[in-house]
């Protein structure tokens, strides 16, 4: 156990944006949130897997929804207080603590909140080591635990109760009301005991994004190249360097697709580089041969500072390296890749791991 | 006290989808579902708001989204019962009986359903005293009675429990539930007091439509003229009699659009009737002159065997004669005209009774 306070939450919410790998949303907002409820309720517990009771209770709390519409509609705080304790009055039992459902520049940030408010324990787990861009897509649904009952609720005080038949059920259910709700809603999902996190979360990710965003913070200052420190602590795979000519953007259903064209420069000069992105970076190509694809992570960093450049904050000139690193072995299973591998997202591809095309390359 | 069994059911339908006034669905599947379940469970006690007690608990079933869904996504028959269950269970508290939310083919049969089902009591009121297309419609609305906590479930077993912060905050979140859930839902909603039925319900519309049903069932048979008796009995006013000669749909978020002409025949030849529908009839017009404004009731029957024509069986060709009741007085008030009265509708025009408008034209 030990405690997180404001710098703790800085460089957590700098890494979970690089663990985000594109998608997640700015870190900016859930931040600022965390921060405020922290220097209010004072530091947050961060305990680990190992230290929590098999028989306790645990729940998940997050936004759902486009992050940008986030920084134009700031929740009033409360709202994902609300949710948790509307799931603990419906199944009439306490939560002992909360995790966060993904790595990401918001939902990083919004179990902490809470934590704080409520006085109790963040577990240092997620259920993707990365982000993804829907309800279904974590270790807990691999393990077969059912994300029901969950809560949806709106700053308005709007609320909603769900159980569904199948993990997707949610998803479509809660998308169609996140929308109507303006884009943007608190969500407090998959209840589960301290045996099924400690059997299928993502353990030690809070701690691995406040490690990677110390890393990062401190990279200008560092003597050896944090870069190839970054990819050393990451177990990850430097694919491309570049400078960003071109950005492609659509938005289907509230997600946000595009394409980004990257021209090489130094040691990739005369190649190019062109990333997939349905909210998260998917798919990445040099000179039209396969490089890494999802559920990989698939990063882009400023190549001066290794902030993580998420897909919102894409611009031509920008100068980037793209990296990826290895997904959590569980998505590397068959159950996994059909839940978030290339072919779930419409590619017709099969998926093959960066080590392996690395190997490939070379 | 009475009992509804399958006789009752077929006259309560059909006067259902007159009071309908142009919604509420098919007559067909509804009351086939309701006379299955009374001859499985048998009879129903029909109770009026004069033989309920002030304080006990009373709940709304139906069904919720386009009801020509209905006749191709049949339900099990028992999403309607379990969202009475899960609503009792969510609150805490035995509901004594059910009433429908609204007269209409399909929604006064649901409630009859469950109540054959679970031997519970059906109550002689509604909330509407005809159909209407948005949960919010509702003379307990009126009232200022809360819908929530209503509840949703479809077929397949998904269910959710809201509360919302306006009536109309249902209708937006659960309408964009029953898109997903494949066009068509079951709901509970309006938990509420029987002092709040005998204050805001619609009384004695079951009994209502039961004999409206019979009079048009023994149409053919009547020696007196059954046009006349049924415009006696229910207060109404023949405004048209002709053949229909165009009919104009388009389909908006779920609802039915479109303008009906009609040629006028007999007494009516040389004039032409015009009627806008949004589900429901909404405006008729002879000559371009107002006849009958929503939340009046304009109701279309065919001239010889008087059933009443809903706006899934407008054809070509139908010989009809058009006539208008007045609303529930609780329907001419501000706020009732506010909620269903023309402007909510998107028209240009303000409210006029349907006996001003009679008089004006003599």
């Amino acid at each position: 156990m030990r405690l997180i306070g404001r710098e703790e939450i800085e460089n957590i919410a700098l890494g979970a944006s690089f663990f985000g790998a594109g998608g997640g949303g700015n870190p900016y907002v859930g931040k600022m949130m965390a921060i405020a409820a922290v220097e209010k309720f004072g530091p947050v517990k961060l305990v680990s897997t190992d230290e929590i009771e098999e028989e306790d209770l645990f729940i998940s709390v997050a936004g759902m929804g486009a992050p940008t519409v986030l920084a134009e509609k700031i929740p009033n705080g409360n709202e994902y207080r609300h949710a948790f304790e509307k799931i603990s009055q419906y199944i009439g039992k306490q939560f002992t603590g909360v995790f966060p459902i993904e790595a990401g520049g918001v939902n990083s940030m919004i179990p902490l909140v809470v934590a704080a408010q409520l006085g109790i324990p963040l577990v240092d787990c997620d259920t993707m080591g990365r982000a993804f861009p829907e309800l279904q897509m974590t270790t807990l649904h691999l393990g077969g635990i059912n994300i029901s009952p969950l809560v949806i609720t709106d700053e308005k005080g709007n609320i909603s109760v769900t159980e569904t038949v199948t993990d997707k059920w949610a998803e479509t259910i809660l998308r169609a009301e996140t929308t109507e709700m303006g884009g943007q809603a608190a969500v407090a999902l998959y209840p589960c005991t301290g045996a099924n996190l400690k059997q299928w979360g993502v353990h030690g990710i809070v701690s691995q994004c406040e490690v990677v965003g110390q890393m990062i913070e401190q990279a200008s200052g560092s003597k050896e190249d944090p870069y190839e420190a970054l990819l050393r602590e990451t177990d990850g795979f430097h694919l491309f360097q570049g400078k960003i000519v071109d950005v492609i953007r659509t938005t289907k259903n509230g997600f946000n697709f595009g394409t980004i064209q990257i021209d090489g420069l130094d040691q990739n000069k005369g190649s190019r580089c062109e990333i997939d992105f349905q909210n998260e970076n998917k798919i990445a190509k040099v000179d039209d041969r396969l490089s890494a694809v999802t559920p990989d992570l698939i990063i882009l960093v400023d190549t001066e500072t290794l902030v993580p450049v998420t897909t919102e904050n894409l611009k031509y000139g920008k100068r980037v390296r793209v990296l990826a690193t290895k997904a959590n072995p569980l998505w590397r299973t068959k159950k996994g890749i059909e839940t978030t591998g290339p072919r779930y997202f419409g590619y017709d591809m099969d998926f093959k791991p960066v080590e392996d095309l690395q190997k490939e390359e070379v």
